[in-house]
C-alpha cells in the first residue's frame, strides 16, 4: 500500500534529525493551542504533558488532511513530537522576550533539569477512514554548568535562545553550557532517534536497512 | 599583547564546535605519528593516552611555527585534542576499511563504551621563546542500543563511519544508534566545550562575553 509520511513539526532541528533516516516525507505544521488547563499542568508528569501535546498535533494534522482531501496516498503516517523542559515541577517553554530568556537561563544555571519529548505516530487509513495512534516518551537529564549574567547576555545576543524550549539549543552555542547529559541526546534536541527508529519500524517503515 | 589562536586539528566537527565561540583562529594540522608503544597502550588509562596525544599534537604545531618562523603574533595559543573510544580496555580508532568499521560496530552493539578526549592548550611566547602547556581530559559513557548486521551495513553505506573513532558519529546518523549518553556530549563529538571554555578563559581568551 502506498504510504505518505508527514512530519507535523516546523522545527528545523527535528527536520535535520529525521533527514538522517533518508526517507521522503512532507512537513505539515499543526497549529494547535499548546496552552494547557492549569489543573493538567499541576497534576501531570512531563511525559504525560508532552505525549498529550504530541498526540494533539498529530490528530490536528490528520483531521486537516481529511477536511482538505488527501489524494496522494491511501495511508498516511504522521509523526508529531513535543519537547518540554522542566525544573522543580515548573515548565520552561519558548521565551517570549530576551528578559524571559534571561530569567530562564538564570533559573537553569548550575542545576539539572529534565527534558521530555512526547512522540505520537498516527496511522491514518483513508480507505477505511480509521486512525490509530502510538505514543511514547523519552526523558533525559541535562546538567548546566555555572555561568554568570555576562555570559547569559552574550548567549542571548547570539539570538539562539529565542525559539527554543528552556531558552537554549544543545546542538548550538548552548552546548557550551551543558556540563552533562544523562540519557538520550537527540531527545534533548527534540526527537529521540532510537525511539523514533523503533516506532517507525513497528508501523512498517523501513529505516536504516531494516 | 597580540595573540594568535590555532586549532591543531583537521576535524570538521572540532572546527564546527570551536566556531560556536565566535573568535578568530587558524587551523594548522600536526602530523604526529599516533601509534603508541604497546607498553603504553597496555598500562595507560584512556585519559592518559588521549592527553599525551593531544600534548604531542600541540607541541608539533608549536615546533613547526618556530622552525618556519612566526611573524604574525608575539604569543600563540595552540588548541589540540585527541578523542579515543575504549571498550573492555581495547582502543577503537578510525577504521581502515568497511570490514573494520563493521567489526567495531559489532563489538560496540548493545554495550556501553567510554569516550575520552584529551585537550592540550599550549601557550607559546615567541618573545621569550617559552612554551607552557595545560592539559585536561573529559570522559563520557555512551550506550549503544542493539542493532543487527543489516543495520550496520546500511550505516556503513552512508559513508559516515570511515573517518570516525569507533566508526560512528554521534551528531550524524550514528546518533540513531546511541540510546544514552552519560557525561559531556560535545566531548563525544570531539571537543568538550565547557572544559574548553574554562581552559581558554584561564589563559586569557575572552569567550562568550567573559
Amino acid at each position: 500500500m502506498q504510504k505518505r509520511i508527514i512530519l507535523a513539526s516546523q522545527s528545523p532541528r527535528r527536520k535535520q534529525l529525521l533527514d538522517l533516516l533518508g526517507f521522503e516525507y512532507d512537513i505539515i505544521v499543526s497549529n494547535i493551542d499548546e496552552t494547557l488547563p492549569e489543573f493538567i499542568r499541576q497534576n501531570s508528569s512531563a511525559a504525560q504533558i508532552a505525549t498529550e501535546l504530541a498526540r494533539q498535533k498529530a490528530f490536528a494534522v490528520g483531521k486537516g488532511l481529511r477536511q482538505n482531501g488527501n489524494n496522494s496516498a491511501q495511508e498516511v503516517i504522521i509523526i508529531a513530537a513535543d519537547t518540554i523542559v522542566m525544573l522543580d515541577n515548573k515548565l520552561y517553554g519558548k521565551p517570549n522576550s530576551a528578559a524571559e530568556a534571561k530569567a530562564m537561563l538564570q533559573s537553569l544555571c548550575g542545576k539539572t533539569h529534565q527534558v521530555c519529548t512526547g512522540i505520537a505516530i498516527l496511522l491514518y487509513n483513508f480507505i477505511e477512514n480509521k486512525m490509530h495512534c502510538l505514543t511514547e516518551s523519552e526523558n533525559s537529564l541535562v546538567s548546566f554548568r555555572k555561568y554568570d549574567d555576562a555570559e547569559i547576555d552574550a548567549y542571548i545576543n547570539t539570538g539562539e535562545p529565542m525559539d527554543k524550549a528552556g531558552a537554549y539549543a544543545l546542538q548550538g552555542v548552548g552546548g557550551c553550557l551543558v556540563a552533562k547529559i544523562d540519557g538520550c541526546y537527540t531527545n534533548v534536541i527534540g526527537l529521540p532517534m532510537p525511539k523514533i527508529v523503533k516506532m517507525l519500524r513497528d508501523v512498517g517503515v523501513q529505516v536504516l536497512g531494516q
